[in-house]
């Protein structure tokens, strides 16, 4: 499977997306570089003895704070636009960008396009549990949603679970602000009943909380909610882990505890970091295509290269499509 | 200060409601204990030589499930409704519930009304910092808003930090997918022009990340968006204690460190524990209102107990009327 990398996207492009090239490269994946040759070049020299990696050219450059689609448009030599041509045109099997997520929804949407039936793509996004991990969508694409749009995402993420983690009838839990009926915004209480006869695993309901325990396998959610509450989790765990380090400077024997616990801490903290959890699933999009944190570093790029390939190899999209068939020809 | 508090309201009701009634009781506060008596009086015969706290009896109950609106209509003589009924007529100074926060907002609305001017009162939260808090409003009272009800909370939000905290010039943050401007859902579109011609100390959107970092002061969103962070941020605490104690368990080392650090985990794990931070104020509410966590303990209780009783003592209504008056007569 060859991957396409958006070399120039992400706050520290294109360096870290050149080391997470190299390192995925060195795993023996098949990687393209997009972007701006010469500084795609020099990034590579740094890395002596990489196996070689194939650079395609892009002229271009959308910038975080760019307007999506305006970008999109106006910059079509952009690498983040022209490494989705190259999915398009069959010269890469996967893509993954760090860069501006909404531009690149909006370029999967110019150069893609839909699959069928879906209304509107979401991203996905992954917060690991105890035990497993809870899938929720939409983490940004949307910020504004219809109930006809969370009752998609469910299908898809559930479709999402099912093909990549082998789950059987996924749970759908609805994100809202009380688990009774009754509760919700405008959007959750029209979505509630859709969900409630759509003929997937709906459990209801689900509070922030509830997500964290597990409850659900699927989180359903406008991508404003999503976005907030993935931003929130990483600021959360970032925040205990100064609280406890702070807790263990506080007394000598403290100290002393705190160094022969380092590694378990370490490995705790690590369970739920972000860049161990590859690139976001754009889930609609006729196309294997992940988003990476802004703030990816090195491993978060490799992570993101694994997961597009292997969505990739395992034909996400012909089964996405084929869920939504099913669905669909349920409800007629 | 007299406190009403309504002893039917919450999972543990009246148990722990009057278990912590009598905490307060213990510590110097008055309180009077509103419910239905026989019941009441039973719980209070469990606590042998507390001080005698008055009760006075309400036939009915609002369950958590109830429409709150209804509710309130239907059941007049529920501890909910009587006691907003005994705050107005002057019989105490404050409430505090840990029943169903939305018949609390609409039996606050109906019986003691809203400050002169404010559309729609709000519930603010606080989550603890590594170094201060953050005051979020709205927490649950309005799953729906428009960007006028939001600059209202950005108001009141920052006269509750100005006088319940002393802070100058709070720093208001507005809720966002996204730091930039242009990042927003339509609400967070519309409502970040008003925060910046508004004269509050606005710093723009903040991402869920910069909220638990102290980035602001008070962190405006809707009652929906407010409630998953708040419930979501729980959820994380009790996921990364037990990702923690998991690591903890996993080698025989490891366990004796953390027998040693365990008063300090249980120190920091404390810092963010809700029932350590009293009830949550019902902003823009002729009258200090506190509404306390469904799942409330006897010491959240207490400690809703002591934050009315504070908010009381300072004149919090008669400061909130001043502030808003003075931001409406900036923008005449």
């Amino acid at each position: 499977m060859r991957i396409a990398v958006d070399a120039m996207g992400g706050d520290h492009a294109p360096a870290v997306v050149v080391e997470g090239a190299v390192q995925a490269a060195r795993d023996g994946h098949n990687v393209v570089l997009v972007g701006r040759e010469p500084d795609v070049r020099t990034e590579l020299t740094r890395h002596a003895g990489a196996p070689a990696i194939e650079v395609v050219h892009a002229s271009e450059v959308i910038e975080m704070h760019d307007h999506p689609v305006s970008a999109v448009r106006q910059k079509k030599d952009s690498s983040l636009v022209a490494g989705m041509r190259l999915l398009k045109e069959g010269g890469a099997d996967a893509y993954f960008s760090a860069g501006n997520s909404g531009a690149v929804m909006a370029a999967a949407l110019f150069v893609l396009g839909r699959i069928e039936g879906v209304h509107r793509p979401a991203i996905g996004g992954v917060i690991p549990l105890l035990d497993g991990r809870v899938f929720v969508a939409d983490i940004g694409a949307n910020p504004d949603c219809d109930a006809h749009n969370l009752l998609q995402f469910a299908q898809m993420g559930a479709a999402y679970m099912e093909h990549v983690y082998g789950l059987t009838r996924p749970k759908i839990g609805l994100v809202s602000n009380g688990e009774e009926e009754s509760k919700g915004n405008a959007l959750v209480l029209a979505t509630h009943p859709l969900l409630k006869s759509s003929g997937l695993n709906f459990i209801g309901n689900v509070e922030g909380k509830d997500v964290t325990r597990g409850v659900c396998d699927v989180a359903v959610c406008d991508g404003f909610t999503g976005n907030v509450m993935l931003k929130l989790a990483e600021g959360m765990q970032e925040l205990m882990l100064n609280l406890i380090r702070q807790a263990i400077m506080s007394k000598p024997h403290y100290k002393l505890a705190g160094a022969v616990l380092k590694p378990g801490l370490r490995s705790a903290g690590k369970r739920l970091d972000y860049t161990e959890h590859g690139g976001a699933p754009l889930i609609g999009i006729r196309g294997p295509v992940f988003i990476g944190h802004g703030r990816s570093n090195a491993t978060a790029i490799l992570n993101g290269i694994r997961a597009a390939a292997r969505a990739a190899e395992g034909g996400l999209v012909s089964k996405l499509e084929a869920s939504l068939a099913k669905a669909e020809a349920a409800t007629v």
